[in-house]
């Protein structure tokens, strides 16, 4: 071992499993599996340092030529081969691996170290020409494609002239000499294109394949993996230079990949697929469709059984679900990669639930192994309702990634994204896909592939994206004008409606109705594991009986945030009562009107309150600018001013009247309770009033009074006393003793730093965490959409901080204000109610700010409850692990 | 002495001139002129912590009636006279007098202890019983409007009734029996209108009077004045309650005001005015103009050198030029009162330097004795312009506020705030002011008054508020039905313009041209010595050759901040150019649109360098929306699009694409840089070219590159790292030694947060306190005029966070930008440009901080050199006192 390579190969290692951020999860793995004695081929891995040297300096470090060299010559040794040796040559892959898993999105090149010469060697050792010289094809295929970023079109045109000439069906039926005019055809190509070929020196090979892997890490697709799956960039790619293995050798040769469980539906049992006679890049491409593992323990008995007790050897070391990549060469199994296996939701839930069962995991581990953003919506994701009749499938494939989706055809990845923009839903239908598709499978709404297995490139990005895929439907075929789709005669033009049901495998013609993903007994149990593991409360955003309904049901710990300003707006009634409320000029008027409000939001607050059964529920009191509720093209204008008896033109100016340059920053929130306090006034009495009628009914509720916009501590105490004289007003009789907390919206920086006197006035404090971060940029969250892509695309900002909380600068505002509110208050319970509150990377933050809740939308009150639980787990746990550093 | 009233009476006191905010501004004079053994009437100061328990709590602190009573027997004691004896009355004046003064705006009530009883005991002690029914209805009058709050106007009814059935002219002329009926008159109508008449005890007079100055307090023209002079709510009135002397006792009794120096020019001679036979407030008031002071010396020789000899003592004393009001009871002088005079700014630079020479005080002090605010602009503001020949004045009056403004004739308080709300100049034309004018003469441009001297309400007021203003102008008459003035024959109409001069006392029909204030000798001096006494350095706001030369005609040290769209927005062709650069679609046509604005940019800069011939310059980089440089209706988008060769639809869809809905939030600033970095990399060329060339001419410019909006370290290093390389690609050869220095605007509050990273890169910060304002207060500044007069009316706020710094929540973002700016770059120069630079109440707390520069508007530099040294002065004397506290 140096300071870049560590070498491996079965029984001894210089690495180990934990040093994934050193030799990335693949060599990581490698090197795991060669302590633990597994049949792995030797090789080495150059670690992602080297990586980072190479990015940073633009060449190689020194010495790493030395040091590789002797590597070769240690495989060399154990091989038995010899580097470009003409008899029995050594031939090495060249495959990436980043720290994290991102399956298929780097780049590798097999058969390093074939030539003229050692072909022929290859020739002589197998015995088999066409098996030599398909591996020398592919090498000069991935070499080309890899090393000099040619289209991999380019070098598959003289195969499928060759197969043309030839008047066969597929590659494999072409004879030796056929392949021998193949392969010059290639390497023709290649010099014309590029000007050189590839060199002949295996050395040479072998450098400009590792400085490929490299820039790959630099690549668009990898960039944009990545950036999709919130991968941080800058930490580089190991690199894997391993002894090739065949599974294309011979008939007692094979390629597969094997998950230890079912990683669609989680069932306890061994899952794989494999291609006799193949190459692992063949399973994962979906040209051709696998067998399944099973099939193996009929025709080679002992390498399943060797296989099953890996499976139980690795189970038991890694505590987890795994998935393999094996080579059987001529009845030889070897195993080639190992990783945490991609799942469904379906299958992380049951994989945890048992796991725990079987005593492998404990409630916390159980809890860390679902994926509140992957893996839960999956269990909630869409189905076809089943109470309605369903037609008859017009196709059946393998049920790859669960869940329904509907939307219109498109045979192409260009249209899937420029469909999708323009707000369609799409689903993009493939021979197969591969990682170029990739942004065009993440803008569809469901994949379907007349390819591939379950283990397939396009099956296992659909997985990850939680999007339903339907894969290897063989009796579709794609017009080869991709106009639409033939299955048997029916011809489905591009642009008509599908319905795919990832879970069946099934995909109608036309738009099925879906509904809400249903109950599901694991997940049930699941969650409330959750709830026992998690300190933050999680409530729900609701403004109506159904918010509240689907809240409740899903788990909410009462409503975080009531937006009444969303009351108001919900029919016609109330918003003609509002809009008469803003634009009558006489005082009496609107008085009436205000008591139509009062009358209106009595009603729906009491129903909220009945709905939530004394559960806490938290009133933001009106928070837009009054403008929201104003008319503003010339059809509603006419039509409120007829509604309110006024003259179109009064309706107009006073609409114009109130017109802002920056309505994002100008008199809204509590600056309305101040302005218009008899607003505010009318909804805290309805609040009382309807509380009283509650109670009146048994019920005894817990109301919560929101403040929004809070920039002054003083202006906050205006508001409060109003509110308070107002409760004091309404609130009288046997109904004194029920008491009404209130609570400020922390969403303005100054609001953040003067938490300590705010404190003072209120029992608790909400993050609004979408205006605090619009505010702390200087960024309409509305108006960067036009330019973030840029800071995103140029790497100049990692996330949307939109989308991601930003812990650098709202973070800290949010510590301040916590640690001041707390210094104030120490009883202070405190929310966050922004975007940020779903998103379960921020969770952990939170809970390390010791937020007590977090409210969000309905349908993710079950992510929010698996996530708040991670956040505890993991937080306590990087607690105990600087404690034991500190000890 | 107790803990709430403090005794004085001629050579003792229980008080000194220090403790002003216990006892006033006023019993703290009171007190200090009795130490001294100056002859002032016995009384006693009830502190303004009996006010502000009186406030808060809404009633008297128990123990003090019976103290004032003790204090009351003591002055019984002193003066020979009972408290509502009927043969030798004790009279009481109860006047008002905060900390901080506040001439006229707070309420007295004089002559308490009198009824129809002590009235006969005035008349027989006085021997004239017009003087004592004087006395007597005064104190009804005054006694109305203060405790019962009746209108002024009421109580005069029965005057004026009896004048014209008396057909006399003047009140003096009625006999005592007229009056007698009068006075009655007056009791019937406040006990008509108030249900209950005055109280017949002089106690029961006491208190209630002392509690209506306590209430006078929170008054709206109180609060209103408090709030134009930035004086703090919450402190209290302190009352002082003084035997009465009588200024219309005889003719040998007088009253006046006087000023131990002139207050309108500063020459060193003592300037007064007076009133034989009247009372103080009849010299305010203005209903009598008053004779000089230098006439006493005739009238009462000694009188005159007892004063003469005061203002010695007294200036010695006090260090500074002060006003006293003074009373001569038969031939007796009384000194009542005694303050720092009210001055012009020509005043205050002349007396300053006048006290310095006489070595009165030191060059701090004399730095600490101009008002940047107030002082400064007198000496700036408009003159007639010397070079135009000037018609003949229609009317003269006194020179009482100097200055000369141009505006149309209006007679009422109403009219002139309507008109001037509307955006017109207007002259205010008074018999007299009160201090209910004080909104009217606040809007007005300038005051004429027919009534009152020098030291008349009108022109003190004036003074303060650096208006120009003529007063006691004989001949001019308004219209009763107030539709205009005559002079003479004359009549001028409502609306008409006028030229006021209140310099020379002159005014003319129509508009004179004005020109800025001269040069003055004086001044210069005094802000020589500005410069020589603080550390702030203080540059201009200049984005054309103008604004530079004023700039540095004007003192300034270099150009703080060149808007460089100020630049491309100066005329059509830079502007279509720029519009040509945003429109149009191809490339090559954008970069021959760039070249156009490359060339002009490239001489504007140079102009600029030239002009500053060495100093530093600080050009900003492109700031606002690139929707600020296009077409916006349907006229010009025609224009735009016939000079750049387009379809006006093409244009107005482009101009609609780039429309956002919160522009100060879009956008904008340094994230133009990095959407389109060939504007910035023009603009970097332009300013690397144009230095190149002022350097072959001789010049060596100081240039420096301020980047606006930065919102993350990462996205200010991608701008820096653009514009390195545009100065690496265009400075060259004999030029490479010059530097351009870089700064960051610090305007988001996230950018506050991250100074550490940020000062890393660039060489100096500048805050931007307009946006940082607005982002950490999520309000914006255009918007928010609609709504802040509540919050300031309401007293929600106490100033307007974008006329005067809020050092809660934008200071902190401040203070810890600094902190953390300078612990990565402990040389980082750091700089203010937002409008609080010019702000003298800031610049104080700008010097705690530390800020190395100031950059304001050219006619705001002389204030903010004078601002600048007295914040140092200020500061470091704090500094001197806290050190000395904990020595």
């Amino acid at each position: 071992m140096n300071e870049y390579i560590y070498h491996f190969s079965q029984g001894s290692a210089d690495g180990t499993a934990s040093m994934k951020s050193l030799l990335g999860a693949k060599g990581a793995g490698l090197a795991e599996m060669a302590r633990l004695g597994l049949s792995v081929p030797p090789g080495m891995t150059v670690s992602t340092e080297a990586c980072r040297y190479y990015l940073e300096r633009g060449g190689l470090p020194p010495g790493l030529l030395v040091d590789v060299q002797k590597g070769i010559e240690r495989l060399e040794y154990i091989t038995g081969r010899g580097w470009g040796d003409r008899t029995s040559p050594l031939l090495v892959s060249v495959r990436s691996g980043g720290a994290e898993s991102m399956p298929g999105m780097m780049d590798s090149v097999l058969n390093v170290g074939l030539n003229e010469d050692t072909v022929e060697g290859l020739i002589e050792q197998s015995g088999d020409e066409i098996f030599a010289l398909d591996c020398w094809r592919r090498m000069i295929q991935m070499y080309g494609v890899v090393v000099f970023g040619l289209d991999e079109e380019l070098l598959q045109v003289p195969i499928d002239a060759a197969i043309a000439r030839a008047e066969v069906s597929v590659a494999q039926d072409l004879s030796a000499g056929q392949w021998r005019a193949v392969i010059d055809e290639m390497r023709l190509s290649i010099v014309e294109e590029v000007g050189v070929g590839i060199p002949r020196d295996p050395t040479e090979q072998l450098w400009a394949a590792v400085g490929a892997v490299f820039e790959s890490w630099n690549s668009p697709r990898a960039a944009a993996y990545r950036r999709l799956h919130h991968i941080g960039g800058g930490v580089g790619t190991a690199v894997n230079i391993m002894t090739m293995v065949f599974g294309n050798l011979d008939q007692k040769s094979a390629s597969g990949v094997a998950f230890t469980r079912n990683p669609v539906t989680g069932a306890p049992q061994p899952y794989g697929e494999y291609l006799p006679c193949a190459q692992g890049e063949d399973v994962v491409s979906g040209n051709r469709t696998p067998r399944l593992l099973s099939a193996v323990e009929e025709r080679m008995p002992a390498v399943y059984a060797e296989l099953g007790s890996y499976f139980k050897r690795l189970e038991g070391h890694y505590r987890d679900m795994l998935e393999l990549e094996f080579t059987v060469e001529s009845g030889r199994l070897w195993i080639l990669q190992v990783r945490k296996g991609m799942r469904t939701g379906q299958a992380a839930v049951r994989i945890a639930l048992d796991m725990l069962d079987e005593e492998l995991i404990d409630l916390d581990e159980a809890v860390m192994r679902v994926d509140p953003d992957r893996h839960v919506p999956d269990l909630l994701s869409p189905i076809i309702d089943p109470s309605v009749e369903r037609p008859v499938a017009v196709v059946h494939g393998l049920a790859a990634s669960p869940g329904a989706a509907v939307g219109r055809l498109v045979t192409g990845t260009a249209e899937a994204i420029t469909r999708s923009r323009r707000g369609e839903s799409v689903i993009l239908v493939r021979p197969r896909t591969s990682t170029g598709d990739i942004d065009g499978v993440s803008a569809a709404k469901a994949v379907l592939t007349t390819t591939g297995g379950l283990t397939s490139h396009a099956a296992s990005v659909a997985r990850g994206l939680g999007i339903p895929c339907v894969c290897g439907a063989q009796e579709l075929r794609i017009a080869p004008d991709g106009s639409g789709i033939f299955i048997g005669d029916n011809f489905i033009a591009r642009g008509e409606p599908l319905t795919v049901d990832g879970s069946s495998g099934s995909v109608y013609l036309d738009t099925l109705p879906l509904i809400e993903g249903g109950e599901d007994e694991r997940l049930q149990r699941f969650l409330e594991i959750c709830d026992r593991q998690r300190r933050m409360e999680i409530r729900v955003n609701a403004n109506d009986l159904d918010g509240a309904r689907r809240g409740s049901a899903l788990g909410a710990e009462g409503i975080g945030l009531c937006r009444t300003e969303q009351m108001l707006l919900s029919d016609s009634g109330r918003l003609m009562a509002m809009r008469r409320a803003i634009l009558v000029g006489e005082e009496g008027e609107a008085a009436g009107a205000l008591e139509d409000l009062l009358r209106f939001h009595r009603h729906d607050v009491a129903q909220i309150l009945r709905t939530m059964m004394g559960w806490p529920v938290t009133f933001r009191l009106l928070d837009p600018p009054l403008s929201r509720f104003l008319p503003h093209d010339e059809v509603s204008i006419n039509q409120t001013a007829a509604a309110l008896e006024m003259e179109p033109e009064d309706v107009a100016s006073r609409v114009e009247s109130l017109k802002e340059a920056n309505p994002m920053m100008g008199l809204r929130g509590c600056r309305l309770g101040v302005v218009h306090p008899s607003i505010y006034a009318m909804q805290v009495q309805a609040i009382v009033e309807a509380s009283r009628m509650v109670i009146d009914d048994g019920i005894r509720p817990i109301v919560e009074i929101l403040i929004p916009l809070v920039a002054d501590v003083e202006e906050l105490r205006r508001v409060v006393d109003q509110i308070n004289q107002t409760i004091a007003e309404h609130l009288h009789g046997a109904h004194d003793s029920m008491s009404i907390e209130l609570g400020a919206m922390i969403e303005i920086p100054r609001a953040a730093l003067q938490a300590e006197e705010i404190a003072e006035c209120v029992d608790f404090l909400c993050f609004g965490t979408n205006d605090l971060t619009q505010l702390s940029w200087g960024m309409s969250g509305e108006d960067s959409r036009r330019f973030m892509s840029t800071y995103l695309d140029e790497q100049i900002l990692s996330h949307d901080p939109f989308e991601t909380l930003d812990r650098t600068g709202v973070g800290e505002l949010m510590r301040i204000a916590i640690q001041r509110g707390r210094r104030a208050n120490p009883e202070l319970f405190v929310g966050v109610c922004g975007d940020h509150a779903r998103e379960s990377g921020s969770a952990r933050f939170f809970e390390s700010l010791d937020i007590d809740y977090l409210t969000v939308e309905p349908s993710d009150v079950p992510m929010a409850r698996v996530a708040a639980a991670r956040a505890f787990v993991a937080y306590e746990r990087a607690l105990a692990a600087a404690r034991m550093q500190a000890e």
